[in-house]
């Protein structure tokens, strides 16, 4: 699955009408084999001609639907801090499809204050305002203590994904997919490696 | 590797001296199994004994030995925009031993600002410069235009891991590792997964 989010990548580098992509020129770019790109590609039905390579802005948009951005994910930013203000202003969160509809932050100093187009709300009523917004994600950007009792109320109010910043493993129902970012463990997965890598030297 | 980061969480949760812990109470909070937790560990040599389970304090020194967090790392920041910002505070770096001792921007306008204990530098003598601080990780906070360039002068530099929030898969040398946090790929992932569910149910 995130091979097919470098090969979107890489569609988006070419030109923005016309013209084809063999499955080489895209395994050189996602750093994979051309075998590998036309097998991942077969998966979703068939794609491109023998010879001929894939038509640009067909796979692209075939891609788009695959992944599901082909279209508008409501969501929510749950922590006000400074991890939910860079993704609140990372630009190609919007550009992508995904329009924060709303921040919750159970700071009282917080709440009421403005985000863009956002008044930052209290969790008091957060089950029936995400349920009542359409929320379909949420973005955990809060401390560990706190991110299980709101993922359980964000399935509650009817999300169907968390995206979680918290250190720790959301316990949800396996029917409410969670991906989670954890910056240390991805600096401790650098450590490891060089670690070994100094060990095996 | 990322279970090692798993348990390594569990046993901090654990009171700080003395006591056992079993691999059946590990593979409970990391949500795995007993066997995978004690095929794990046994790849890094001998822990625990049968019947009696792991010291909690051998374990925990142990893991972070193994996951190369016993030591301080030198760490510098390139790109002083929101993410860097909210990754330059955020307290669990330095408290695991992530050490940032120096920040890069390109922009005019930010170098000389004060953050923490840091005055933002240009990144004109960047080679040279994290050559002299001892830096060994570099953090790259920027644009994915800027990201390769960047990256194959951290590596002339002489750092020893990149971890790299670009949305670009960088080219180094393969004695150099990367860790890639896309966090537009990981709202895909979660789009997929949703869209893939709709489809089959």
């Amino acid at each position: 699955m995130r091979r097919l989010s470098h090969y979107l990548r890489s569609l988006e580098g070419f030109p923005k009408s016309g013209g084809t992509v063999s499955s080489e020129e895209l395994a050189a770019r996602g750093q994979t084999t051309a075998a590998q790109v036309r097998k991942d590609l077969s998966h979703f039905g068939s794609f491109g001609k023998r010879g001929l390579g894939y038509q640009v802005d067909e796979l692209r948009d075939r891609l788009r639907s695959i992944l599901g951005i082909d279209r508008c994910w409501r969501v929510a930013l749950v922590g006000a801090g400074r991890i939910g203000l860079a993704l609140f202003e990372y630009p190609a969160f919007r550009s992508r499809g995904f329009d924060c509809v709303a921040i919750f932050d159970s700071d009282p100093k917080k709440v009421g204050q403005v985000w863009g187009d956002q008044v930052i709300r209290s969790p008091d009523d957060f089950e029936s305002a995400i349920a009542e917004l359409g929320v379909e994600l949420v973005i955990l950007a809060l401390p560990a203590e706190a991110a299980q009792e709101m993922a359980m109320r964000a399935v509650d109010g009817g999300v169907k994904g968390i995206l979680n910043f918290a250190p720790i493993r959301l316990n949800v129902p396996p029917k409410v997919p969670v991906e989670d970012v954890n910056l240390v463990m991805e600096l401790e997965a650098l450590s490891f490696q060089i670690t070994q890598g100094e060990q095996d030297a």
